[in-house]
């Protein structure tokens, strides 16, 4: 199973490719889309689908996992970054992709097993998890490696039956 | 000059198509995309550009006037929508149309000629406006209209230069 994970955004969207065989997860490739500043919201919009549609069909995956929106900060951003994830929800959608979403907190709790976790435990339990030697980056691309390996270990035993599984309900 | 005026949502958008001649604006038609309750956001979110591609071959705006979001409520309804607005942005712009943008307050500045108006007198000036016997229905569709009147009340004279015109830095 070959999941595409994905952290929304305007500015820059990342992205991670995650292989599961069994028990075992491989990194593919991850990196961002990135949007230039100072041009129209519809003109980024248009860049985010087009770069996302070559992605998927560069690494052809089975399943998108994106992260929920969570704001206890900046409002005006977050809504600029819904913009950015309904096209994206879209885009998967059209692109005949199962879309499972998660939590910042469901993330980190897949991945550390601490829905608390600080970014720095996230980051290295990702490198470890995939055998590398540094955290992907930039952080933007490490979120979405996170967010598929959540889908990874969350899922695995589940995606037969195509049911949305929520990690924490387990805890 | 067509402009289609559209007032963002994911369970209603409304959209109102005024034509303008010289000083004279009438209205061809209005209405509401509605997508099901109950259904992946993604799903809507499909048919939402669907109805919209849909609404934009038959009627053929020149332009698009979009309301802005603003939020003093319900931020979870105002991440929902932003998803669906983000759709309508790209949808109108891989259309090729030029998009304006109003916020509610210069709706209102622009229909009654003040921008704290009650809703009520924002339908009533629509129905005078477009010489009505009622005001349009629903509200989605109503509200689609004035912000459609917005934008030919605030540009007719600019549009040829396609410049952005604020109604509210002219008061």
């Amino acid at each position: 199973m070959r999941i595409l994970g994905i952290d929304p955004g305007i500015a820059t969207v990342g992205f991670g490719v995650v292989d599961v065989e069994k028990s075992r997860q491989k990194l593919v490739t991850c990196g961002v889309i990135t949007t230039p500043a100072k041009t129209p919201l519809s003109s980024r919009l248009d860049r985010i689908q087009r770069d996302l549609n070559e992605l998927i069909a560069q690494v052809q995956p089975d399943v998108v996992a994106m992260e929920e929106l969570f704001f206890n900060t900046n409002i005006t951003t977050g809504i600029s970054v819904a913009h950015g994830r309904g096209v994206l929800l879209l885009t998967c959608y059209q692109a005949g992709l199962p879309i499972y979403e998660y939590t910042p907190l469901q993330v980190k709790q897949a991945v550390v097993g601490y829905g608390r976790a600080e970014k720095k435990q996230v980051m290295d339990m990702v490198r470890r998890i995939l055998n590398l030697k540094a955290a992907p980056k930039p952080d933007d691309a490490a979120d979405a490696v996170a967010i598929a390996l959540c889908h990874a270990r969350s899922s695995t035993s589940l995606l037969t039956k195509e049911t949305r599984f929520d990690p924490c309900s387990t805890t």
